[in-house]
């Protein structure tokens, strides 16, 4: 019998396939007519599908009747249309086998709505979440979308190295990776810390960006990319911040800032597009639960052509915007994040790229501009986010 | 004018273009007749493309009679038909631009062979000879169809921590996370480390498996595959140890051994087979250079059943083969490379799947199998390789 997913098992194409379904209980429901409605969820998709289990099945009493939320089970039986709200088909269960229990005293995942804060302390159940469910399959779109994008566009896939000897620029604290015992570490004969002892013979971190061995590929293969996890050691507790994240760097020799700008616009277009066009149901279960906001952002990225605004006519809009911001405006100073925001959500109200900003709050490599004062940099900034990608020449 | 990667120019549907190429002189060599060829690479594909200088250039005299290995230039022109060997195309250039230019005195990667050991002297360079070039295109292949390979099956991609407080199974030694300065580290009174005052509140450590969290996920969403690095403490300096690796992990709730042993297989057939149609020409530098063993091999997994063999079986085989093992056989004993080599190279000659090893030796979450001795797990061995995946149900 065939295997199917919940998502394969819902769509209407299905009706009429004997099929076997495996995955969690969400509710059970008891009817008068002598059989139960047991909601399935394998993960799939956000939809659970019905299944029909008769008063008949042998284990009907002893089993079935007790299955609660979290229990895992095995339904095998026909797919059928259904007359149910919501659903082209339900499975009429010729046979349930349960996996597991689980115990409705203890296990914590009700129906009622628990808090992303009250999740956290049940991270090994979480996935089975409508919430952190349809996150997992964005991210995978998302994850995958990446990598889609960049091999269409000819870039190879390199992996820089996580444990690293060197800073990149001093972009923010490290993590230290040792095998030194520091209850009793070795000592040189002058007394510091002998970390021609430790495992790498020398002091070693995790990376904080793959950017220099990026160029390394970059200038021989011409265009690669990373997507890898990278670190902080900023004690910084703000929704900005983390310790560690995955983030992608691409490089490309003989690329000019143009080039910087079409490819983080495409990048970006491709990625929303790709998550509107396959993640519709997730979409539309964060616009109706979590957040309105989030389908009008993503649609705006995907639709709207990108605004390309030099820094200083950026500087210009916002000392004649009349708006009272905390942060003085000042050409030369770097934008703060209500700045950004204004220009991308009130002014320009679309994905704005930033260029040639002051080559004083820029590092020492990005290429300087005839005017001496300027560098071919770009930060990219998208309404409701702020700035999510940052490049420059 | 259509920037064109050298792998693009040098296809015959190229021919009649006008194109910008841009990469890394390779050899300059100058003609009686007036004009240079010039071997342009930039790592699109092993091979280079002949530009074709003619003495009337403007920086002629000046700087293209001056290239040499590793110059950085833009050549300009219309591909045309070639009457040389091995090439259908060359690049006739109506332009010239040097970009940076490379000491020749210097510069250390001349046409003659360099061994491996010396390259990694020169790793900021190395990416731009055949051998790394090579493995670098095919490394991006094996990760592409990695993660193609687990989309098409419907596995969702998560990313598992990689700073950790936990251990998995003892897998190996580990490196401490930090952000204590070991030479004057925070103690408890008791004159203990106080570790509470390090980053995360804890000791921490770099994670040697994502398996904990991605079963987490699995008995949430189904299948779901982690494609990350880990790491390992072990002093080891073996062709068999790394302390930092790339490692997949898939994790599918209700999969039996046998459908991981689908798996595994259809896994390796999808990567090698991909490997085998879309790197032809790596492959065949590889064969020709490096070593003639690799070809057959590949071959062999993409084309051959992989054998399966239950451990009981293969112990049997081994007691029977006649062989001088340095290790002794004995049923309950873990294999050693030395037998795993000879089943797969010698005795099947093809990819080999061992099932069912005695639940001594294995970890204490494998399934048992009725005989209360063995248990459902899975070696797969691969000729020329050895063990390449394990796992269980």
């Amino acid at each position: 019998m065939t295997v199917l997913t919940v998502k394969q098992a819902r769509a209407a194409t299905a009706i009429g396939q004997s099929a076997t379904l495996q995955g969690w209980v969400r509710t059970r429901r008891d009817s008068k007519g002598g059989f139960s409605f047991i909601e399935l969820n394998d993960g799939s998709c956000l939809a659970n599908i019905q299944v029909i289990a008769d008063a008949a099945l042998p284990n009907y009493e002893l089993e079935i009747k007790h299955l609660t939320a979290g229990c895992s089970v095995t339904a095998r039986g026909e797919v059928k249309e259904s007359g149910g709200r919501g659903q082209a088909t339900e499975l009429h269960a010729a046979e349930v086998v349960v996996h597991g229990w689980a115990d409705p005293e203890s296990y914590p995942l009700q129906k009622k709505r628990h808090s992303l804060e009250k999740l956290r302390e049940w991270a090994h159940l979480r996935p089975r979440t409508n919430t952190i469910g349809a996150v997992m399959r964005v991210r995978n779109q998302v994850c995958r979308s990446i990598h889609d994008f960049f091999q269409d566009a000819g870039f190879l896939y390199v992996q820089t190295p996580i444990i690293t000897a060197s800073d990149c620029e001093g972009a923010g604290e490290m993590f230290r990776v040792t095998t030194i015992d520091p209850a009793n570490p070795p000592r040189t004969p002058q007394g510091q810390i002998d970390y021609a002892q430790d495992f790498f013979d020398r002091p070693s971190y995790l990376t904080v960006s793959g950017q220099l061995e990026g160029e390394i590929y970059a200038t021989a293969l011409g265009k690669i990319y990373t997507f890898g996890p990278t670190f902080r050691a900023e004690n910084s507790n703000t929704s900005r911040h983390l310790a560690e994240f995955w983030m992608v760097e691409p490089e490309a020799a003989f690329y000019e800032l143009s080039d910087n700008m079409d490819l983080a616009e495409s990048f970006l277009k491709r990625i929303v597009g790709d998550v509107l066009d396959h993640c519709q149901e997730d979409l539309a279960f964060f616009h109706e639960r979590i957040d309105d906001s989030v389908l009008p952002a993503l649609t705006a990225v995907a639709e709207q052509p990108f605004e390309r605004l030099s820094y200083t006519e950026a500087i210009k809009l916002l000392e004649s915007s009349g708006e009272k911001f905390e942060f003085p405006i000042a050409w030369g100073a770097d934008l703060q994040a209500e700045h950004e925001r204004w220009l991308t959500e009130k002014k320009i109200q679309a994905p704005v790229v930033l260029h040639d900003y002051p080559r004083t709050i820029k590092p020492f490599y990005m290429r300087v501009n005839d005017d001496d004062k300027t560098v071919r940099a770009m930060d990219v900034l998208v309404p409701r986010v702020g700035e999510i990608i940052g490049g420059s020449q």
